[in-house]
């Protein structure tokens, strides 16, 4: 016992040393490396996702799993719980043949490029034929892993531990009424019919001034976090006290980098609030779930930075930094300006009321692929009848339309609801902390976010993992997955702002 | 044999890819990593080198190695040079326990602590005692590796293979002579007598812009290299197409980030031009010696940089960027500014004249101490004489003496000669080079420096480690190790800035 505790233990260590490299290895690649490092990074990684995986699948790891398992009554609190949570992801992990890791990987290389060829030559075909690799290799999966029920149950398990499409069907068909019903509602409104695109620019100087005010107000600490560039917003972890985010300052709009950088540092102060004491280096030191973490960045980019009370104290800064832009420019209107509702083509884009659409489209028709209900040829055509259906506009091509995102390209399919889930979660802990504290308006009127992140810290962040995200959720709010609360918000905040 | 061959192929590609993560993980502690990420990155780091470490000595590596080394008649060309290399160094790595290396890791790691303590205390007590230790390892170390002659021979032919301490003195007294002639000849010059310490100005902006000048200048591909910021400039290779340098834009002269520029960027084109082709991923594609690598940064800083042909080019380009601080500066006062002798106390901060008396100086303190002719405690007098007798100049206390570098605290004793030494070849390659190419003087005025690097391509980066660094030099400058060449190019060059 005492051989296979210890065993387990430095193992788990060992994996998060091994992690921290993968991750440094990936940030580095998306944020500093010369382009022509690529090759050598691309082997550099595979040797780490290798020791990793042979790591967690190794016989002897599993042997010294099963023999606490076999005497888990005997085990202390804290190694009960370790011992349960690494049986499950270990066991999981090790149904799922090397050969076909190795497989995927490849593949998803290859279908990688073809995404790419296939957008710069607004061509879906070109990738069509590896995304039906794709779809073959993912069913080929959930035959390993064996779940009952449907196939994106599987899927969706890697990603959100428990949760099921019967679930999510529920949520998800009153959520994208509710939103349906409120866009309806706005397009008719007489401020919906004068409003105009958001037209101002923020050189890059300014927008990295604006940003990094709001990262200091919101604590991430300088010490254990920074944030740089890179083409697509990340956060990774490569460390306890290592927690960095990126930012981009060249899109379209100049807020993007504004609210990706709340958004990132959302996803880092979780991170760096993930339990360490006893947990430390175990697998309870991690998120249970995608959605739970995309609660916490979809928190400060929504419910925080996108509210009335948070632009008081902004909109004066932003002012003082781009006098010419605002002088014409109230703060009403303004945050009418930040808030705007506009249903377009592209989700990263959307905005807060029709963003959950864009991902409930995805949702459909990811299960429609898995249950061969939809095939891969049919999917443009699908894609864009749904976006017509649900927000009203058509893609002019794919690279708007079903080629606009990379994650199928990678395999990851089962991953867009947890965009939602998030965005539902963070209403959910919004509405539990304005009861919890009377002052919250005023606080964040004041940027005052000290008490918001001690709640999120002893209510979500603590708990790592030991429970799962839906339970953990309950815990903190009284009930789990309600896209009702969700919906609620939208409806006040929407009917103000469009005066319906 | 086809077996074995495959397998040491193999290993030297996982080493390169080991070696090349290592380099990302130090690289990014020494540039952008938050403070706090020390810890976890200590592990990361410790965990590649044990890695790495335990590829080199493994039994199956050196088995392969074996049977390879007996069967060498029947190898090509190619496997024979590797098979002798690898046996070589596989070999020496082998003598050395494990045990050993995992102690003198720890004890480094404490005088690292211990040599900053005694910096900010000012009290060479505080480090003397694990200097002490550090001296007792490297005594060990070769006992274990058991050369004939001196043990700094031993130590010498880690960073240096084949030097040794005859051949060297033999360099040394002639440079420390020859310095200190010159030295005398300008102290009691005119222009010595009235010439002023440097004082300009260029902030950080206008640091940075003629630093990527000067790189582009040098061809420095930007497409697989870049350049940063850190405490203490260094390059680092962690791909063959990833090689970065750093630099320092806040130090007292605001030319330290330009001449310090100019010289990493030395050393990261030659670990670019490393042989590719058939000796990608071998022992092959790597620098054979420190001295030989030294050797490419010093050509780039002193021969080209502080050369008045250079400045014909980049004087122009400074007062342009600087114009308000050139005013008042004739070309030929700026070239003597650059080039100004003026004996101090700090290695890193010395003149092209003096530097190599810091060397030498070291030279002699560290094969005392190797000899048990000098010991720890009366270091820090024999410093101070020692400066005085060769430079006149003395330490008011011993951070500006004893402490000033690292080094030893890494227990890198015999490492130091391999500045002089390339500051050596250096002055050799370039009077080949001016022997070679008529055009050199018109071309560097140009700043054109292709020809230069074409040759140095040719005649020493491509060779990688096909033979040792002096016989590298031998074939492409006519003779070995030189320091009379050295000293006529300081004569030279000295005589006619301070009219002698």
């Amino acid at each position: 016992m005492k051989e296979s505790l210890d065993f387990i233990y430095k193992q788990q260590k060992e994996l998060s040393v091994i992690g921290g490299i993968g991750d440094l290895l990936g940030w580095d690649q998306m944020t500093y490396m010369p382009p022509r490092g690529a090759d050598d990074r691309s082997e550099q990684t595979a040797l780490i996702s290798k020791m990793s995986h042979e790591k967690i699948i190794s016989d002897e790891f599993w042997k010294h799993i099963q023999i606490l398992s076999e005497n888990i009554d005997d085990l202390s609190e804290k190694d009960k719980i370790v011992v349960k949570r690494l049986k499950k992801d270990v066991e999981k992990s090790r149904k799922v043949p090397s050969e076909f890791v190795e497989r995927f990987a490849k593949i998803t290389t290859l279908a990688y490029q073809s995404w790419e060829k296939a957008r710069t030559k607004n061509d879906f075909k070109i990738f069509a034929v590896d995304l039906e690799k794709i779809i073959e290799l993912e069913k080929e999966y959930c035959g390993y892993i064996n779940f009952p029920g449907p196939r994106y149950d599987c899927l969706l398990d890697d990603y959100e531990e428990g949760m099921t499409v019967e679930k999510l069907r529920i949520e998800f068909t009153y959520l994208k009424k509710g939103i349906i019903e409120i866009l309806d509602k706005i397009k008719s409104s007489k401020i919906f019919e004068k409003q105009q695109e958001i037209k101002f620019k923020l050189n890059e100087e300014k927008q990295r001034f604006l940003c990094n005010i709001v990262i200091e107000k919101m604590k991430l600490p300088n010490d254990r976090s920074r944030l740089d560039v890179s083409t697509h917003p990340f956060t990774t972890g490569m460390g306890d006290d290592d927690v960095r985010i990126t930012t981009s300052y060249n899109r379209p709009n100049p807020l993007f980098s504004f609210f990706s950088t709340i958004h990132e540092a959302g996803h880092a102060l979780y991170e760096l609030g993930m339990p360490k004491g006893e947990y430390k280096d175990t697998v309870i030191s991690d998120s249970p779930s995608s959605g739970l973490h995309e609660s916490q960045s979809r928190f400060w980019e929504n419910m925080i930075g996108r509210s009335k009370e948070f632009w008081k104290y902004f909109y004066p800064v932003f002012k003082k930094t781009a006098p010419a832009h605002f002088k014409d420019i109230t703060f009403n209107s303004w945050y009418n300006i930040v808030n705007q509702v506009r249903p377009s083509l592209i989700r990263i884009e959307a905005d807060e009321l029709t963003y959950c659409l864009h991902v409930i489209l995805r949702f459909e028709i990811e299960i429609g692929l898995m249950d061969e209900k939809i095939s891969v040829n049919e999917l443009s055509q699908i894609w864009n009848e749904k976006m017509d259906e649900m927000l009203g506009v058509v893609p002019k091509n794919d690279v708007e339309g079903v080629l606009q995102d990379m994650h199928w390209s990678g395999g990851g399919i089962g991953y867009f609801p947890t965009y939602a889930i998030g965005t539902i979660y963070s209403a959910q802990i919004f509405r539990k902390i304005s009861q919890d504290n009377k002052n919250l308006l005023s606080e964040i009127r004041n940027a005052e976010f000290e008490n918001i992140l001690d709640w999120l810290r002893k209510n979500i962040h603590e708990y790592g993992c030991l429970m799962d995200a839906d339970d953990i959720i309950k815990k903190a709010c009284g009930q789990g997955l309600n896209s009702k609360v969700f919906v609620d918000y939208l409806k006040d905040k929407y009917y103000e702002i469009y005066q319906i």
